[in-house]
């Protein structure tokens, strides 16, 4: 998406070729810094110490990692040690070891000398693939959008809201939520979007406003409490938020407070949609709520808040009393009955079993296991 | 409730009885202050600039400006400019508004020298009878905790979620919806409870935990979109809030997020209890969400957060981009049909027209007219 103007990817190769460029999200929404990568060790530390964050843009980090390792030691001996030490940046992040395991896939057969390029080129691959997925979430949230325009007046905002970055920033370009805004906004229909801070980490009033700031989509931040009274006066059209992990049934695995909004939703009549790469799916469970184990994260994400001075410099604040202990489950479960649309690369599909299948038929013997 | 061990009020006559004494919450939690109110002048400053809020103890501290006044000047006129003076330091306060009403009508038919002693008596009056009023509610919740707590193990935790501070600092002692905790743990209970933040003034995060955690009650600083997790998980038997403004159909105007609460607890059959001095329910209307205009506060309580750095020193840092707006309703409705009980200091009500007049039948004509 664009920044001061100028279309940027979230990951890019640098200008002569000898390096990789990032945009450093730590800095992020205090100020804009771009990073060079030009070895393994730079990509495994951008990964480590969240210079970049989200699933889609931590497996192309990845993949260029790959690239950087290869060019300084492609031996077996190398792609080994490069794989191992990507790896342990984030173990826990899917795409992160489907990436390294691409890369070992398409490299290992190769001679030492054919695999620089090789990785390189597997790495341009992957970022194209990941837009060209977000773009496809975004034309099936863009018709969602554009029915509800039809029932309004013409020229009458559509108010969005969503919750946390599933933004352009955690994925290449477009996000998984945020596509169908930019898509809308880019055509030329009149959105606005209300950005829910997001406790405790606050990538809503970090990083998605910065993002739809840039680009020049409307929005406003609000508090986490604030979206089910807009519900309630009329005043939010349709709610998009991505997910971390989507069951079988349609249950959505998303950041905390999710569910919240979802139940808010449903009891205002105000459709709830949820953009999602199929990678995903979990097909392996149904039940969310019973199955999927929640993390839980530091009490210093809740008990304490990082920003800008007064001076411009960035500082953390403590804002709780010393002795009070906090608690901070890092995502909630939104069951199935509770989401209106599922909004895949392939279309917009009912949150249930019989509604991914009929866009996945390809997983109905994986479900039946 | 007690700090460090010794009971305490929010507001009383200093030793000596040449004052008065009270917290000062701007302070906490950060550093615990009292605060001595010698003339009319401190009584005003301390309302304006938040040393007291909440609507009780608001009340109880122009009572007692009122007696700072009429030491200094027992006059007609003496008695009229206080009257304005203190009225014009948060005007839209009912309780405020009551308490002078009290006062003008006490004091002004009493000869000069007769009306300090008696403006003295009467805040001490106003101050007990609120306490009396929280002590009741909370013996209403007591049994809701009670009921709740003989259908689990012996021992086993009962856990609490509340919102926001309707809290012992709210008022002269107990508070509204802390009272039931207060009284559960005195009487050996183990009760453990959730403490919303509640953004955007953290009035949970800095005061209940606060105040809590002073008169030992256990409890958990949580960010306000971890309660649905919570609550489907099994970890919260009943949530107990505050209210600022209920109607006579049973629907609670209160903290933005409350309704998102309500929510979660009505999906998961959690049981949602309101605790509210009766003088807080408006008989003149009955529908919240449409009747009940929200207050719309400063941006800066979202876009901004306070707290200490690592110091110790207080200081206030920005959170969003410079250039995204900020909108910060402050207040929700929750409709009727998601509220439990009414806890008052008549006993607890079914949160509608028929419930709260079994409880108040003298209103029944207000409600017909």
């Amino acid at each position: 998406m664009k920044i001061d103007g100028k279309p940027h990817r979230t990951i890019w190769p640098a200008e002569g070729g000898d390096a990789v460029e990032i945009i450093d999200q730590t800095k992020l929404p205090h100020s804009f810094e771009i990073a060079r990568l030009e070895t393994l060790a730079d990509a495994a530390h951008a990964i480590k110490a969240m210079l970049v964050r989200g699933a889609p843009l931590i497996g192309a980090t990845a993949a260029y990692g790959m690239w950087l390792a290869m060019r300084a030691d492609a031996s077996d001996a190398g792609l080994s040690n490069a794989y191992d030490r990507l790896y342990e940046t984030r173990p826990t992040a899917v795409n992160l070891r489907w990436a390294l395991d691409a890369a070992r896939r398409k490299l290992g057969p190769l001679a030492p000398e054919a695999r620089p390029d090789a990785a390189f080129k597997l790495a341009g691959e992957i970022c194209d693939e990941d837009v060209g997925i977000n773009r496809a979430i975004g034309e099936a949230g863009l018709s969602v959008i554009k029915e509800i325009q039809a029932k309004k007046k013409p020229g009458e905002t559509i108010n969005i809201l969503t919750h946390c970055n599933a933004g352009w920033l955690a994925t290449v370009d477009w996000g998984t939520a945020t596509a169908p805004m930019y898509l809308a906004h880019d055509a030329g229909i009149p959105v606005h979007v209300w950005v829910d801070e997001t406790r405790p980490r606050n990538q809503g009033a970090s990083l998605t406003a910065w993002e739809l700031g840039n680009h020049g989509v409307p929005h406003t931040v609000i508090v986490d409490n604030a979206g089910g009274h807009y519900m309630q006066h009329g005043m939010v059209d349709l709610v998009i938020t991505g997910t971390d992990r989507t069951t079988r049934a349609g249950d959505v695995c998303n950041k905390i407070g999710t569910y919240l909004k979802a139940l808010a939703a449903y009891d205002n009549g105000v459709p709830f949609y949820v953009g999602l790469p199929s990678p995903t799916i979990d097909w392996t469970i149904a039940d969310g709520v019973r199955d999927i184990p929640i993390e839980e994260r530091s009490a210093k994400e809740v008990t304490e808040m990082t920003g800008r001075l007064p001076s411009g410099e960035v500082a953390t604040v403590a804002i709780t009393p010393e002795t009070s202990p906090a608690a901070n489950p890092a995502f909630d479960v939104t069951p199935a009955r509770l989401v209106t649309g599922l909004l895949t690369e392939r279309g917009c599909a009912e949150a249930s079993e019989e509604g991914l299948l009929k866009l996945f038929p390809e997983m109905r013997q994986a479900g039946e296991d």
